[in-house]
């Protein structure tokens, strides 16, 4: 066996003091037993991977087993925790602080738990965002509620006068809900404790409405993304089908990756095109998207168009003047608007009436509460969350991995973001769904 | 007593074949009974009109009672009737469209019922629409969806031509379910029947979204906008608190009245201003609208604007060129877009740092499925209107006024459009809601 | 003209504090006119009845016009409101609690609002239920919630006891939202209040999710219930085309009147059968519902059935040994576990296999948030009694009749209970919806 | 490396058709690859079972993967598919039908498709249930409903007559949706088809609302079932502080397995007490529920308990003629019921007045429609099963294990059925979120 496991956790020191949780030590009390620091799960979980650790004498990649721990770092009569939701808004945040709280208060009975306003904003002083001072009445019903109770807020914040902040109000961990920016901010701020040789665990929630956090099986609020946007797009089936060559287009949430459109589109199986950044296509030509549009047009009249928002960036770049010409400023970061104007014009090209509508109902989405399935996610996430962090782990997220919920070291999760695999069987899946071709280039 | 009645039903003849439905003629048999052509309901309900009434010897307005008739016209045997949807889609039309089936069908027997394909376009042959010959099963489970099963288009088409298509395809009875262009199309028709002395019944089920029909208590589907924009608004309300000072802008339906804007508003009490055709209001000024939204901000740090469609459009008059320069002519027909470009703008000048969230949610709303009482209200509105067709009435449509159904001219209805009374107790209960103040010039 | 109007409000006495809204006391203003108290809306709005007036030469039945008065009994700085909710739950009370207090605190500014616990209950010092002093922030969410916020309870209590809790408590105002108990309670404790000479207002919103208020058109939470109730139907429906031969029974709220039960058939037309408190139907017979049934199971196999909890009460009556023979004491009180055993014996009996299922979701329903347009209808039934009960008016209740909101003696809506007419127009629509038999005895 | 791996599937027969679906041999072609028979996932995820494997040099549990075959066994031409629901109603088995045709006619090109009515009653040509035909314009829009097009049914049916049926009839794929019983079932029909040297490929789309299939991580409809379950125990919350000491009991489904009831309460965390079949309590003594209960009561005035139908079924042995005397042979059977009965008698007995409501939604859960990821489930179990199926697997099931689609012969899942463990952390998750005692015995 060689090879170092990569992805061990760093640890604030030694945890020495019992958790107030009272489990079992032993199976068959009918009792969960705390979890090992050792427990460790596979990261590939294929037979070919296993074969070839055996042949070539590794150790498989694992992931650190989320739950509660014997020993605790952090005694929590004497612990302040604080959380903070930054980046912008994602079904379930309200029930991430909510269990947060929960588990540190009445589970560990953490003495004092406080909320950080407006994001990572509220950590410098200057801008003038008291901290929130959690009670049991403040969360109490927060969980029917979409948004952020605490507020959020966009953008880098120096790090050294966080931490400062973290240090003078004597915050012990730090719960960061955020997406790709903030865990590296988190990141961050873990370091400069590291280099002042404090002792503040930061731990991770992370927090991605697109579901392109590397490594892990889903994230949180992105279920109800695509549960939410179903009916939109029911309706805007009926907008196609209520007039004659009727085109809806929704553009849906998805910068990098386009999990919510590929998804719905599979859930609500109306959709005829599903456009997402992973590929790339073509408008123009023979097998361009206009073409295929039109095929289908010409034979239902009507067409439901679902675009993730990053994709086709390609078509501005080579498109430029022609769209600067036309509509200005707004349409060129705006593939929905692009879409909208460039199937209106081809159609007219052709002379083929048709009656296009243009839906973005990102915000409507994105601001909605989680449905169960999501509320029950991120309950557990924050839960484990809170295990690893008064167990003294630090730079850490909490995530799922193979339906198993695991601690990963922030660092493995910030350096690249997850895609739909272009040769997997999910998107084999929305191509037989959508019947759209599978290639338009 | 003076004065003719001039809210009186035309009739194609009379009628003289006894109905097949089996009810009472006299009361106490626990069973309905017809409703006499002589039954008439009061247009005002005060006791002031009541007393001008009697003090001048003048007759009340009066409408006549909807509901069916001891005699028809039509011999259900023989009679083809036809149902057509047009203008733009609201909740509520397959629900009418299924509910003129099964009165026609199921009560009257009523041998052949079709469906004109994509509004009035389906009446002009050369478009090639074939019509819908409607079963059973074909309406079975329509209620249950959004949209219309028949399409629908906008705009006039040629009224000589559509006769020409109902004589020769022995249409007997024309349903349409239109708004205020759509209706006073059938009544065209109506007018160009009687030109050519055919006996070809024509009946409108008004259908506007915007709730602004004149005369009438409410128009279906209305009920349903402001119910599936209501969580719109709660989420746009996370969106606005989510972000320190937070402004959501959200786009209703409602072009020349405020109906859908104010009732949500009212419904869900988290709106702070409303702003609809019926006020002129200021942007700039110290009792403009942007100084009452900069109080606003400055107090709560988050502030939800509701604002129909076809609100302050005084602004562009006034203000064209400064819109062209910024932004092109989208934002020209685009009071959401205007005041969002407006708001940052004034905010940026005052430097004070705000989040704005543009929501437009109208073609979500208008294709959603009819809630439970739209679904009742629609029911009921299309029995009655196949109650008033069969007995040969034409030019009329059914409505619903001080609570109870009637049968109106349709010249009557489509003299104006029905407006929030900025004098009357709802405007009143808006402002009382929102808090907003009571002018902003 | 003779006859004393009977519908007259009584009043504290003499109302001369200046309101502090400030609305326009003339027409053309743009702004909303304070109400008169001459103000009057018609009952019966029946040409029928204006001749009939005429002829006899007798004032029409009418009611006052709701709205606020330029003149207050009231002053607000020294004035105490107090709200109780009694009864069983129905969507919108939270709705009404809210928009009462707003309008209250924000319009009125009246000093100090208090919550009654658990209904009058709370009044009644010996049961130890604190009361709650009202907030902004206590009211601020709760129209997102179903319930009652300040708890509720059933059954009548001491009067005098009450009326004592007020004057120690050194309450003004009296809300109360319940309903036929309830408001004969309220109308107790304002003749006692007149016995002993205080100058206090009761006022009456009336809560009944049945909608038997009589003289009203509706009550509140009525269109949220059948609107809940509306996919319940459906899923049933799912349940008994899923089988069989399976029949699906559904009871729905309706103790003395079949309005939910009637109104969800209309809206969610799947139901085959409606059976309710005005019908009075048999069973067995040739005539019966069971014979109907088979009709119905063996031309499509599969069938819907509504019974409202208070309908075929004469079927205990006269079967009292059999039901208890079969299965104790809980089927007597129980048509639809009644009506279930009897389908399944009678089945057996004529060796039809069925499978039959029995779903009771009538504290699902009630329990439910109010939907759109029973939030508005709550905010401006609660607006207007307070605008009433500022003006020193009492035993009254704020209603809505032929779409105009009203003031009526509480005295005049507790004499008897709604019911559907069976003679009406709105029961015939539910006989032609369900197509079901006119008459089963 | 020893032992055989028993999970292997079953095949017709050398499959040697090409498949019609065009994917990629190799990787980087932008474009899904066939699967592998031999690709296979582990079963056991954890390093442990890594590490134990290599020490004892054995082979670990695998699964066969799932996906498109490059080589089928049947010849799309000459294939007839047959699908058949069985069993109680779970959100999806519309999904699933509508998927295995799209998969069969879209991407396979299968000839002729048929729908089995009624369950396997509808293989027994005694029942009279003809079979559909499926086309496009059947299936087109049954994902929007609940229930199941084909009808079900409950029950064996006899093996031979089935397989007859199916030999007569010229089937050569029979797709079974159903739970535990009718996959015993599919088994019993592929031993026969064996028997008889038949090549007829029997798949299984296991089907419980319990989520209790073994091995598997779930089963569709579940998500779907706490989704719908969640807004009626909030609103059994309601009910519960509606009232002083109220108490809601809601009844949930879970024969065997508590897993809707124990997911319910983590997502909608007003629950106080999970009662679920793998749990034995005791309602008296010190440590029994009861005495938890009171206390909560004392404590809160209000509480909510979430009970599975098959919780507690040892109190009835020990209980037989207590309740047998108070209420007959119902309350046997009904742990709800038999708890409402029981908490009310105890508190009675300690004179404590309470209000309790009880509530049983399981028909109105299992009949509703599947929510956006049970949709998208549904989908993908679908289309796996046809993959499988065409390429001439047999006897088995398609399921997700480690979130990887796999299948499974259908003799390993239907041993035992999947439990809650309560040594696991799922099931310390629930006594973490309610507070309910970790023993109540």
């Amino acid at each position: 066996m060689a090879s170092k496991n990569t992805f061990d956790i760093v640890s604030l020191g030694n945890a020495s003091i019992p958790s107030p949780i009272h489990l079992s030590k032993t199976a068959g009390e009918k009792i969960f037993s705390f979890v090992e620091d050792s427990d460790r799960m596979l990261m590939d979980v294929s037979l070919a991977d296993f074969n070839s650790c055996i042949r070539n004498n590794t150790q498989p990649n694992c992931l650190e087993k989320a739950g509660p721990r014997e020993a605790l770092f952090f005694d929590p009569k004497s612990t302040t925790a604080a959380i903070v939701t930054c980046g912008g808004l994602c079904p379930g945040i309200n029930n991430v602080i909510r269990s947060l709280f929960m588990a540190l208060h009445y589970f560990y009975k953490v003495e004092r738990i406080i909320g950080i306003r407006y994001g990572y904003e509220g950590l410098i002083p200057g801008n003038g965002h008291d901290f929130l001072e959690f009670t049991p009445d403040i969360v109490k019903d927060i969980h029917e509620f979409g948004g952020t109770l605490l507020g959020s807020s966009r953008g880098a914040q120096s790090v050294p006068e966080m931490v400062d902040a973290l240090e003078k109000n004597k915050i012990d961990i730090l719960f960061t809900i955020g997406g790709d920016g903030t865990l590296k901010g988190a990141n961050a701020i873990g370091e400069e404790i590291e280099k002042r040789g404090l002792k503040i665990a930061v731990a991770g929630i992370p927090k991605t409405i697109d579901n392109d956090i590397d490594l892990l099986d889903k994230s949180f609020g992105f279920e109800t993304a695509f549960d939410v946007a179903s009916p939109i797009i029911r309706n805007a089936h009926n907008e196609a089908t209520g007039a004659f060559n009727g085109i809806s287009i929704v553009k849906l949430m998805g910068r990098d990756s386009g999990f919510i459109a590929a998804s719905t589109a599979i859930a609500m199986p109306v959709v005829n095109f599903v456009l997402i950044p992973e590929i790339h296509f073509a408008l123009d030509g023979p097998n361009g998207f206009l073409e295929a549009l039109k095929k289908r047009i010409n034979l239902k009249h009507h067409a439901v168009i679902v675009v993730a928002e990053g994709a086709g960036q390609n078509l501005f770049e080579t498109g430029t003047e022609e769209v600067h010409d036309a509509s200005g400023n707004i349409k060129h970061q705006d593939i929905g608007l692009f879409l909208k104007h460039r199937i209106k014009q081809y159609f007219d090209t052709i002379e083929t009436k048709t009656t296009i509508k243009y839906i973005d109902p990102s915000y409507i989405i994105r601001s909605a509460p989680a449905n169960a399935n999501d509320s029950l996610f991120c309950n557990r996430l924050a839960h484990h969350a809170v295990h690893g962090a008064m167990a003294g782990k630090t730079k850490f997220v909490i995530g799922r991995l193979n339906n198993r919920f695991v601690y990963i070291p922030i660092s493995k999760v910030v350096n690249q973001r997850k895609k739909i695999d272009m040769e997997g069987e999910f998107w084999f899946a929305v191509l037989q769904s959508t019947g759209q071709p599978f290639s338009m280039k």
